[in-house]
């Protein structure tokens, strides 16, 4: 399997190429509209055809480059099954498997950060945990249909009972990690190490972090697979 | 073996973590001075003894960490033999392995850069390129004893010529990208692609590039092992 994790400095994002070095077929996972040319030359470099976009979540913090490299490139649009995309070309269910030449990429429901959240374990040791679970951290659940008691279930029903040696690789990073394992997680995250439940509803509800800056133009732009221009027509219209 | 990489925001750096699983010895290749708290958590998380830390050659954008992490747990702080770092305690040929365990870091004298810069070959098949090259690109050449002919020879010498599966982790990366293989860098590095040793020259020596932020004040730092301290009373005195 190629595996490779590229970075949204301004959203602090992950974006993670996969591809088959047989049969060249790749899928992005959470590529960023401000960064698709770069992914595309990537690809190209690599000899790669993208056949799929696919979403952990509808993101908050930018705008996904789903939209545009579909256009480009022909590429599937994947999300969520309950995610209710409807431009989106294909939804996932709870522990559907994805094909991808000869890897198999696994969808796991992970609410909480928000109420569609999916994480995706990739053959088995990679897990793409999304904004379910950061490295020492996870993601906020104080908008779009977040709830803290919910993705304390995902994490510690859904992820912690994986593998101690599965790879954790986040959707985010603020602090310069790139890498972790879930038994690493289920040791050191101090979000959930030593908190109940309840503890943990506490302490997510009184994070009062401001909102994201590109907040109100991403979630629009990203219920339109990240499409900016229709957005614009359907105002205008 | 364990292997972390890690990103400086600020400066762009990567800050490696290797470490043998078995013996729990550890090593950290560039270490940045903002970043020892975070690098110190991590190696007690992770049940780790730092040994060493090792530098790629004497930065100039950014403060070793070595010297307060020498200060702190004891390790010993290597550099590349001609670097003339009278405080390190160690230093290393070209050439010459550094055992950690039973991983072993082979040194590549690999000037240009700076003219005492060296590449790190760990176990045969992660490469640490330091400031000589990075993803699609290379260092500067324009100070501290930097000289583009003698990059290109460094570059295409001795780092061209390892197995185009090597593994390439550079010092810094400005894009997002995290990893490469020496045969996409062959193939695709635009610095070295057509262009031969004149033409690469005149290219460098045509960057004009500012002069990094932090450089009046890292590389005397950086020549003092990190220790800032020293410095100040060294300038009082």
């Amino acid at each position: 399997m190629l595996f490779r994790q590229l970075f949204d400095r301004e959203s602090s994002t992950y974006t993670y190429l996969i591809a088959d070095p047989t049969t060249k077929e790749a899928l992005l996972v959470d590529p960023v509209l401000e960064q698709i040319e770069r992914d595309r030359q990537l690809l190209g470099e690599l000899g790669l055809t993208l056949k799929y976009c696919l979403e952990t979540h509808i993101h908050a913090d930018h705008i996904t480059g789903t939209g545009k490299l579909r256009e480009i490139t022909g590429c599937l649009g994947i999300v969520p099954e309950k995610a209710q995309i409807v431009c989106a070309d294909r939804f996932l269910k709870d522990q559907e498997p994805l094909k991808l030449g000869e890897i198999i990429i696994e969808a796991i429901a992970t609410p909480g950060h928000t109420d569609t959240h999916f994480a995706y374990l990739v053959n088995k040791s990679h897990l793409l945990t999304g904004d379910a679970l950061f490295i020492r951290g996870c993601g906020r659940t104080d908008f779009q249909s977040g709830d803290a008691g919910t993705l304390y279930d995902s994490v510690t029903q859904r992820l912690f009972t994986l593998p101690d040696n599965t790879l954790v690789y986040p959707g985010h990073d603020y602090r310069g990690y790139t890498v972790s394992t879930i038994g690493e997680e289920k040791q050191w995250n101090s979000r959930f190490v030593g908190r109940d439940k309840t503890s943990f509803i506490t302490f997510m509800n009184n994070l009062n972090l401001p909102n994201p800056k590109k907040m109100m133009e991403a979630v629009p732009a990203n219920k339109n697979c990240g499409n900016i221009s229709t957005i614009k027509l359907d105002i205008k219209s």
